[in-house]
């Protein structure tokens, strides 16, 4: 078989049922191979950044790495944003880059770039095909590398893509996650049990289901407070899921959350900074000699709470912290703001949702209450890097097509990534999509008053307002093929979403919030 | 001053009237400073793609270098396909990227990256502001960069921005382009004279008002034929102008078309060679021995041209070669073809228009056409990084507010940076878009063709394709604040381009292709 198909038959082998691809002339064999094998299907994205989130998402849901096909190295760089997400989420992600053919390469045609540097930016693995024969075995690797939740990247010329190859598809392995030493996991249980106060800040796989239901108990056994990391790749939320407190997202409301705990264990997380560092606000938020790093991302964060909870003497049948009770906002009425919007939301998403949130300050009210709500899964924006919501929707779709996805969206970071409602269109995905249509950054307004600029001038104002003109996500949303409907009061909203829901395939609500 | 203060001054001494920005919070104190100071405004890209590929634009046409405000490593990496571009137009650019606080980055912050590496990976200059006292002279070293038509990067921490600074605006030199050997010159005169059939490639300068006047009158003294580069940075074309034939973009055409030369010479060009690579057909596209590397792109251009004429014996007054007559073609009836709109477009193109052509497959009639209508300016993607076309439209319209400025762009390629129709709405520019909506990837469905598969499967066409759903143009235009229509025959596509014209501002015409 051909180099391409050797490498499209091992991602279906890995049990990758997608491809987000944006592909080029370099990359046709690769693209041809997706007719010439089954088990991979291509799914195609307008824009690459819409393809390396899509990827993020569905890694996020599917327990099996994301994989993108790009064209050369600007194609690659137009999916670095999300892919950078993707890695501060420890997505695993393999990228199949294509490359001019080798001897062109050194003519330094125009699209030439060096797409190995490039990729070497986005720590991470690069590997480069460098025979045809070559291509089952660095596919492999790239996998591997991949599991261990690192960004992968496949550089593969055009001309050994169409080469025939001898032998079958390559084995594959997964990595393992590190293991953590089992006297650091009892130190850390004895100063939980002799804290005066302590917390848990969790991160990872301890915000599966299980690993909230194991951290519920050890929080239950030693009096600890659960916290989460402010951004989290995937969280389960809902009544009787241990609901742990978000960090909060400015430095000093995060310290302040945690000042009041003599002990602070990491796990799954790496140790918490600001999002951004202020004049005498910088580094770590947690004060000196209190942080027991237990269980780094990377580590074996199942098995370490399991130790954990048998070193805190929690039987297997303890029934644990049991999270929030029941209970569902009721419908708001009146304008239209960022906390009605937020009560009409958890009011109204169904069981079993995948809510993805990237709605910044718009999802600020929605949080608290979605932890009462039916249970379902939230993916957010682990990377800061804006417009991973729409293609994370993508990807989770398709990762889970019996289950609703819904997107609480900001309308700046929406626009980086709008052409992804086609693909959503096209896939005809169960997407609803609600555009928190606040009219500015709002987070850099925040910023400028709390850098003491109380009345920002002309210039400033112009760049973070999103008006003058105002967007018509409406027409955006038909433009790509997507039903949509405008809200402007809460009741409006209501009707809005649930007309959404109603339907069948993708849908948007804009909510003009006032 | 503040130390962003002077930086944005300094683009202000320069010349520089605008900075295409997307800033974020690590940002806020040069955004700040153009409230602070005068004579640079900010102009809003609600992507970064948009606001290096409209810096782009900005460069090509107001001689002075384009300036970007990013965001941080991921913002910048959403810039580098359309500063690619830049690099092979050999545009001046200068880049202002704000870093974290410098006692914050060693924390690793969700949004940090490695933003040097990622520049460096972008052959051109990266200079690291290291103290607040040293911004200036930063900012000196990366214009003077930028002029020898690189790609340059000031990277700019957060803190050190809002540091007060003393001195006033640094320096700031132009850099010469590198000299050309006189002896040279001669004895390209000599081969030109002796050459049975010689043929002068031009590119960059060449391709001015003044480089291809003459030029003319160089071919004119010695028989040549005179081609230019596939994808220009800047020409000027029209009526009385010398018209070089286009080197075809296929490797085996521009063989056909240079082969009957026994004689080469290229100008402002580096040696062409194929956009792509294919089995047999890789490298040069000049047979061996018959190239003349006359003068590179970063070399004085027009020096070597005036050198070169009176090497040849031309007299300073010698009309030289006029270029084709006047002849505006009929405006088309019927079925709307790439042919047909070609027509209406160089029909109804107005005088001293620029015309920005990412038209890829749906340029190609248009091309010969315009070389024989009123003079206008044409701009093209000179990477082959798609999606430069819709921003290098805002750029150049703030460059020259004067003059009309047409777009032949392709759909594929517009879905890119397709957020940038909302700031060619915000700031009302005299833009007016044709998407030529074929609804494939034609490129691609010809390479296809080209390796022999003459039945692509379903999994290549739904890659190449670009419908189920058709894209609503005129939708999004609107939603952007955009007016537009849509037209699906050759007399509905001349009024509407008719209607687009006798509007201020900027328009949209969807041209569905039959």
């Amino acid at each position: 078989m051909r180099a391409a198909d050797l490498v499209i038959s091992a991602a279906g082998a890995a049990g990758i049922r997608y491809c987000f691809a944006n592909p080029g002339t370099t990359e046709m064999p690769l693209v041809e191979a997706f007719d010439r094998v089954t088990g991979v299907r291509p799914v195609l994205c307008t824009f690459e950044g819409v393809a390396t989130g899509a990827a993020d998402g569905y890694a996020r849901m599917a327990g099996v790495p994301g994989l993108t096909l790009l064209h050369l190295g600007p194609g690659y760089a137009n999916g670095i944003a999300n892919l950078h997400n993707a890695r501060r989420a420890r997505s695993p992600i393999v990228n199949l880059i294509g490359e001019h053919a080798t001897d062109h390469r050194a003519f330094d045609p125009p699209l030439a770039m060096p797409i190995e540097a490039l990729a070497a930016s986005l720590p991470g693995h690069v590997r480069t095909v460098m025979a045809a024969g070559d291509a089952g075995g660095a596919f492999a690797e790239c996998y591997h590398e991949a599991t261990r939740g690192l960004i992968s990247h496949l550089v593969f010329a055009h001309d050994l893509q169409a080469l025939e190859v001898e032998g079958g598809v390559p084995f594959l392995t997964r990595a393992r996650p590190e293991k953590v030493p089992t006297d650091l996991v009892e130190r850390v249980a004895r100063d939980l049990r002799g804290a005066r106060s302590p917390a848990i800040i969790l991160g990872g796989e301890a915000l599966s289901g299980e690993g909230l239901r194991l951290s519920g108990q050890v929080a239950e056994a030693c009096g600890a407070t659960l916290f989460h990391e402010t951004f989290t790749a995937r969280m389960e939320r809902g009544a009787g899921i241990p609901s742990p407190v978000r960090l909060p997202y400015f430095p000093e409301s995060a310290r302040d959350a945690l000042k009041g705990h003599d002990v602070v264990v990491l796990v799954g997380v790496p140790s918490p900074v600001g999002f951004f560092g202020y004049p005498g606000d910088s580094g770590s938020l947690i004060e000196e000699g209190r942080e027991r790093r237990l269980c780094r991302p990377e580590e074996d964060v199942m098995e370490v709470l399991t130790h954990l909870s048998e070193a805190l003497g929690v039987s297997s049948s303890s029934p644990g912290f049991s999270g929030p009770d029941y209970q569902v906002p009721e419908l708001p009425v009146g304008a239209l703001t960022t906390e009605s919007l937020g009560q009409a939301f958890a009011a109204l998403q169904p069981e079993e949702a995948i809510v993805v949130d990237e709605g910044i300050t718009s999802g600020f009210f929605y949080q608290p209450l979605a932890a009462r709500v039916a249970p379902h899964t939230t993916l957010t924006i682990t990377g800061g890097a804006i417009g991973c919501g729409i293609p994370l929707a993508i990807g989770a779709a398709l990762a889970c097509p019996d289950r609703p996805v819904l997107g609480l969206q900001a309308d700046g970071s929406a626009l980086f990534t709008v052409q992804g409602l086609w693909t959503q269109a096209r896939e005809n995905l169960n997407i609803k999509t609600v555009i928190c249509s606040n009219r500015k950054y709002d987070i850099l307004k925040l910023e400028v008053a709390r850098s003491g600029n109380t009345e920002p001038g002309p210039m400033t104002q112009s760049l973070t307002d999103l008006c003058r003109p105002d967007i018509g996500w409406v027409d955006i949303a038909r433009g790509f093929g997507i039903p949509a409907l405008s809200a402007g009061t809460s009741e409006d909203f209501s009707r809005a979403l649930q007309a959404a829901l109603a339907e069948p395939g993708p849908f948007l609500v804009e909510a003009v919030l006032g």
